[in-house]
């Protein structure tokens, strides 16, 4: 790769520009931001040959444009790109949906390809970009019926080279495991303490770590967080029935005193959670 | 202090003895357990001046005693303790429901007093345990009506010697706001990680570090979480039906398209949880 375009400078995009200078120092990289100020701070960030606001700019000889912006910002972004990209450029994202996404954009570029790397943080922002971010994460590519298997082989490059483990999947396939997995857990995060809060709003300053962990992603973007719900709402719908059934039947076991079935139901949870405890790769 | 015993050679027991050495190396310490081979275990780790399954043994001599076994276990060994303790010895618990306890052990001893550290994690056992297990953590403590306001102030400093943060409330009050911040996240991680295996067990493997995090408390020993769950089974109820109302309303928001609700829900669980990002003390 000689020269990818990374548009938006938050936590992704500006963590995608620090591996891939680290990892392949003699790809060119440049930047776009929607704001000034934000140019401003890439540049003072000194990570990328080129930042700047004017979209034309920055995606002219690139070979791969990855959207980095808000799930809600990408039609619009892609309607500006569609007369400045040439047919053979590898155009991806890393949004946190992608049914959606892929049905807006993959019409737009002969070679669009979705893709989500499973990598990121309560903290938001350029200023919690780091060039390690990927490494040892999943990144999950989801072509489309009809794209060219060397766009995806091109786009699962990208991921393996700043250390991701790529797992391909369908947009739809795609949307359902990662409402369980990412958009649901981060929803009952939010509801745990907005019950806490509504019931006892200082039990919260008693708590341990165990809580401290269980609600870290409530602490994400909200903006963000909602154009993710709200676009992966269909999925979310039947997944919060799922546990708000399964919340329900424990609530019985409960009253009623069974605690074998109880102990059956923690028992079981530990064996599947304790399949997460070893770093991935 | 000259002369501690603590029962139990857990995360917990096995932590104290190391934190009490590390801050008051004069003070003796022996300890506890119920089976010969954690003795051995024990003397191996050379963590405390004496080890035996003889209680007797144990207790001769201190001036303290500290409980770190698991609520279950609590009332049998206090009966084997009645005839051993002196009416100026301490009795203290780490039980993670405390109105239960307090009722069954208070009566036993004229100086007991229950506690409860919010420290530990998912592992168990001698093994994991750490001389700064406590540190900067809170520690309740929990006095029932009658008690000599002394013996708080005693529990109080064992806790505070060992890095803790130290408040008091009532045992009820204990297993109100603790069912809220620990056992009811308990119960919810263990929920997200049974739907999520029951509708897609290999969307576990492409999880990020959320998932990791959100569900960590879920890999924590089940017996003692069966306990925990069945003592504080009342209270818990009424939380597990707040939560379950919480996302029935989540759920119809979503339904009914109303982002700006959502947008509410996840701003207010954020500011909120943001209270926790600081480390306390």
């Amino acid at each position: 790769m000689n020269h990818i375009a990374i548009l938006g400078p938050g936590l992704l995009g500006g963590s995608l520009a620090l591996a891939v200078r680290a990892r392949a120092p003699q790809c060119r990289i440049s930047l776009w931001a929607r704001r000034e100020a934000a140019v401003e701070e890439v540049r003072a960030a000194g990570i990328c040959d080129r930042a700047s606001t004017d979209l034309a700019q920055v995606v002219q000889g690139a070979e791969m444009i990855v959207l980095c912006v808000p799930i809600g910002a990408m039609p619009g972004l892609a309607q500006q790109l569609v007369p400045l990209v040439g047919p053979t450029v590898l155009v991806t994202d890393v949004g946190s949906v992608k049914a959606p996404v892929v049905d807006a954009l993959a019409p737009l570029f002969p070679r669009f390809v979705g893709s989500h790397p499973m990598a990121g943080s309560e903290q938001a922002g350029l200023a919690a970009a780091r060039a390690d971010l990927f490494e040892g994460t999943v990144a999950l590519v989801t072509p489309h019926p009809g794209l060219a298997p060397d766009a995806v082989e091109q786009t699962a490059a990208l991921w393996r080279l700043v250390g991701c483990d790529v797992r391909t999947l369908s947009p739809a396939e795609h949307d359902a495991a990662i409402g369980l997995v990412s958009h649901l857990p981060h929803l009952v995060a939010a509801a745990l303490v907005d019950v806490i809060c509504a019931q006892n709003p200082q039990a919260l300053d008693l708590c341990g770590n165990g809580l401290r962990d269980t609600t870290r992603i409530a602490s994400g973007p909200p903006e963000m967080w909602t154009e993710i719900v709200a676009t992966n709402h269909a999925v979310l719908g039947n997944q919060l029935n799922a546990i708000i059934a399964r919340l329900q039947e424990l609530s019985r076991d409960i009253a009623g005193g069974d605690d074998s079935k109880l102990k059956e139901f923690l028992t079981n949870a530990k064996v599947q959670r304790d399949r997460l405890i070893k770093p991935k790769i």
